[in-house]
């Protein structure tokens, strides 16, 4: 039975469901940046899930990051799968600009994470609303 | 014409080659960090590859993060690509243990790197030798 780790609850905010992961917005408005968590029990390597699986986690990431790239106006999408402090398996994607506030390092433990203000998320809600195919659902 | 960036050229060692990707070790021997480039010109971003190169880079991947987390006993390992320095796509395998040099952070910029002493990239090769499938070919 799937079911989201604390700190991954405590971090970031549910936007919706692709086939195989659930959506979430990092709450650091420093960036873009979102995460996809397999809606898969145990599984803590990319190596933990079926192949089809595998398949479906590259497809989605893989989309998503080329969607995000052209409409946030990316210089470079990061993509990552650590999990040293979460062992819940998740995939980073990151839209990166050139002079974001942790530019050119990775923006894990390099500069505080500032609070979104009133209608910011919201306003990426829509955004992703009319950008992502419609094997997203939002929550 | 696939030509490797000379920043991975200075901070890497060739170690062989899979059939889409050149494996590379980085010259750090605070963690067994491993470098998958795909033999691509012109390649970026993970969706700048055919959907079939983008199969095969998972695959490369992924057998290498399996097969590197049992040999060498990692506790986690961690996948990405970023190139917010490097904008040749590269895809870094790396594995983590609980105590090293930069756990739980990830591992780019925490510590300065180490040299590998003599003889210990070549006990690397030789674990390779050994452990990778007949698509590896050793350079």
């Amino acid at each position: 039975m799937f079911e989201m780790d604390l700190r991954l609850q405590q971090d970031s905010l549910v936007l919706g469901d692709f086939p195989l992961c659930r959506l979430l917005l990092s709450k650091d408005a420093n960036y873009p940046w979102f995460i996809l968590v397999p809606k898969r029990a145990g599984v803590s390597e990319l190596f933990d899930l079926s192949p089809d699986d595998q398949a479906q986690l590259w497809k989605e990431t893989t989309c998503l990051a080329e969607t995000l790239k052209t409409e946030f106006a990316a210089d470079k999408m990061n993509v990552a799968t650590l999990g040293n402090v979460v062992s819940q398996l998740h995939m980073h994607v990151i839209v990166r600009r050139h002079g974001d506030a942790a530019w050119p390092a990775p923006v894990w433990g390099k500069v505080p994470a500032v609070e979104y203000g009133p209608g910011q998320v919201d306003a990426i809600r829509q955004r992703l609303r009319v950008l992502l195919d419609d094997t997203y659902e939002e929550a």
